[in-house]
């Protein structure tokens, strides 16, 4: 039996997908001070915060979505050995697709 | 003749389920900065924040909930020998369930 | 001839009840960093804030209710000798009662 | 020819009414670091802040009410050599009856 | 040719009056670290700000009132020669009248 | 071929325009800690921020205006060679007319 | 197969022009205090955020257009080599139209 994560309000569970920090041919440095985001892959949504009248607004991303988001954002939770995140769906930046 | 903690607004009550830090294996060191949740079982549940005209908004928790929460969040008290937490749903990151 | 106090908006004046901090058998030293909440007894209470149409929003505790607060919330003031908190209803986590 | 005081919005004039700091036994010495309130006289008000739809929300206080206040609050202006203060009423606790 | 001043939203522009600070007896020194206001002129007011449904909020003070406001509130400009102040209408405590 | 500034939502774009600091007889220095404003042309303006329907609200300013703004408000951009500022109409105390 | 990002919300995907700093006779020194803005081109728009009844308000920006920002706003993100920022449109200034 496992365990399930159903995130509230407008929060969603993302499983991180590290990436090399350095290139084939050395470390990259970074080049500003502007913050770099990392990339991610839904897991789980929750339903959404409510509305004044009450209702949800349904989130924009899904599960399976990949997303990149601020890379310190959010709470760090271990699941199964799994490392999560739960995030605010404000803290995803975009949705990555092919094209 | 017991204590019974009724919460106000969007609060909640919450048992903490204090979790094993140190593994099998040795000591477990935080990776990150990232915040780490803490695992409880909720108690009780207030009746709700009133939206704007006045009509209570329900909680997305019930009693008997597992929940995952923001570590530092909430007012510790003790009530009858046992460690309680009274939180704002807000403070909830995520509802654990079986699956 | 004594004196009443009539709390403005959703302020409500609270007599604290002192607590034991010491226990049988020795001092309790706070564990964590969590806030510890204070009880008192509800002596009076305010009408109540406004909602955006104007109607008062009525408070969800009553006089006489035994309640906890937050130990450094308030305003303290001491009325024929007794020392008396003004709070806000927001700062009352929860009313104790007997079950 | 004197003067008189019309404040704006939900500001309040009131003469502030000093009480004796120390006891007739000694030195009174602040037990805690809430904040201590003051007591004074309501000798204006203002007509009221305006709601959303551009109505006047009236004052709970009125001309002649003893009120306490937060020590430190409002804005301190002597007129015909009276101290007065203008507060907003938000800064007002409590209406003190006599009972 | 002279210039006028049209302020926007719910400022208005206000001629400063200086008034003794030393009395006839000697220096008068701040008893308390409450902010002191200062006197002036309305010489001009804005339309209003704009309510949500984009109507303008009339000013509660008129071309010609003497208005105490916070001294160190607003934006001193040079016009003609004259020092002015343009200040938020949220800035005046109150209207000075004759009585 | 020449570039335009579109500002966007309830931007202005300013030519400022800069006034002797300097008076025939010396050096002028502040004499409060006061903010002083400048002067400046407007170029052109933006479509206005959305009300809550999503209407625009037009500005106050128009193109050609001669407005006071605060000193350090506002984005300074090179366009072919000319310093201009993009403010926001907030940013703007008051329009200057002749009279 | 290459990767396409789609921003949530107000959010725009802006590609930076790299500006000369420095001019053809020497080293450009910052004048005053004030923040420069950088240019880019928008490569994608978000959906916009939801108003209160839940309807998307479209973005003021389009893809293609040329656009103003502040310099130290957004993330910088690396897609397929190049550097990109994903901004609010909040953060955009002006589009910059040939005339």
């Amino acid at each position: 039996m496992g365990v399930n994560l159903k995130p509230l309000g407008s929060r969603v569970v993302v499983e991180p997908i590290e990436e090399e920090e350095v290139t084939a041919g050395g470390i990259v440095l970074p080049e500003t001070a502007k913050e770099k985001p990392q990339k991610g892959k839904v897991l789980s949504v929750g339903p959404g915060d409510r509305d004044e009248s009450g209702k949800r607004i349904p989130l924009d991303v899904s599960v399976g979505d990949t997303v990149l988001f601020a890379k310190y954002a959010g709470t760090e939770v271990k699941v199964e050995g799994k490392k999560l995140l739960i995030l605010r769906e404000s803290d995803i930046l975009a949705i990555i697709e092919s094209k």
